[in-house]
């Protein structure tokens, strides 16, 4: 019951802590000021997300585990993130796109998570949603903008869902630890969140005149821990410090 | 003088280290199968070659210290690399560039290498300079049939030469170690190399139908440790192994 608990908490923190280290990548390179204030600040709340939900596996734990070593020290394939969030900035479209799906997805899943009978993630979701409303709100007015903006702006937000889309599914997929949670009223069962997603990812594609894509294979692997070749390279970044500097504080 | 010894080795050794690791970088995205091996195999070379500088460093200072120690667990600011070989590989002209213009300098410093007092250098360097021969032969190569190829792979190679020709004069430059380094017969005078290199790389560059840049203002710092923000990722990569598995071994 409690490794489950801790593995639910890292199935979704850690797709907030990858979200907000590749968003953080970009800090100071946004195409205007005002968006990468924005970006940076969608980081920031992320960031703020993992260390509650870190924190309370630390406590769970117990022992030497700390907010630090859970997100500093574990190696690759026990992160459990989806593929999606750790997929490169290729450019702007593809870092608002992975933000655009990874958002609609967010709000749902804490919007469930709220009515968990555990009461420090229940808090947590409580506490995040209004930051999450923000995100969605941002990412899906840039993917309006820029679908029915310039010609070049509508190709490359369609060249960036297309290539996202594949990682999509994987966001509906049930671990072993989400399933045992499910049962005992913890978790949420992601699976009854698919339906809703899909609808309202159209719907905003749709008002920004964006073709839907459809695929017949989508990827998989993030939350068994088998990561795209990205992850390497930003755990790299990631842990650089804390590996350098084994205990540091600032 | 053990420890001015220790630093001119780093001084040359860790140039080869860097421009190395980026060249591993490009293993499997070379834009053909024939140069994507040539590549990697003056990778290969360059690394074969620290390891004969670093295994020497180590034996001169003794205790823990080993070329893994030193290839891996450095600091930032301990590498003494010289800026152009961290720079990265912006396209396949920057790579081919980068590697022309340390490949004159690099025959040029082995040359007169041969020729120190220490035995060791001269060992390293007289069974190196082969190697760096071909190197040599193959990036000139390059530039020529790039350069007098089509009007985009002229304009692709002149951006690259122009861009990376502002780290050209650090080459040149000496560190007390290399000071007190060629006092003692040990090392070689840089500066006496300097005018050379900029004929010969003249000379490339007019029969390859490329302009020879004109600059005033030359970057500097590698050789003191103070390196471009690219050097931090590249340590980020080519340390992640050794600091996340201490004391690893193959």
């Amino acid at each position: 019951m409690k490794d489950n608990l801790v593995q639910y908490i890292y199935g979704i923190a850690d797709n907030a802590l990858i979200l907000g280290q590749r968003l953080g990548e970009l800090c100071g390179h946004g195409p205007s000021l005002e968006t990468d204030i924005a970006m940076t600040n969608i980081s920031l709340d992320l960031l703020g997300q993992v260390r509650s939900y870190y924190q309370y596996a630390a406590k769970l734990q117990g022992g030497d585990v700390t907010e630090d070593t859970i997100a500093f020290l574990r190696l690759e394939r026990e992160y459990k993130n989806v593929l999606l969030v750790e997929q490169p900035n290729t450019d702007f479209a593809y870092s608002i796109t992975r933000q655009f799906l990874f958002d609609i997805y967010h709000l749902a899943l804490l919007e469930e998570l709220q009515n968990s009978k555990d009461e420090m993630l229940s808090a947590i979701a409580k506490k995040s949603i209004k930051e999450v409303l923000y995100h969605t709100r941002f990412s899906s007015d840039w993917i309006r903008r820029l679908g029915d903006g310039t010609e070049e702006s509508h190709d490359r937000i369609q060249t960036a869902v297309n290539d996202l889309w594949v990682f999509t599914d994987e966001l509906f997929h049930q671990t072993e630890a989400d399933k045992a949670m499910v049962a005992e009223g913890i978790g949420v069962d992601v699976t009854l969140l698919k339906a809703g997603f899909y609808q309202k990812a159209r719907t905003i594609l749709e008002e920004a005149t964006l073709q839907t894509p459809t695929v017949e294979y989508f990827q998989k692997g993030g939350k068994q821990g088998i990561h795209s070749e990205h992850m390497g390279y930003l755990l790299a970044d990631l842990q650089y410090m804390q590996r350098t500097y084994p205990n540091m504080n600032w």
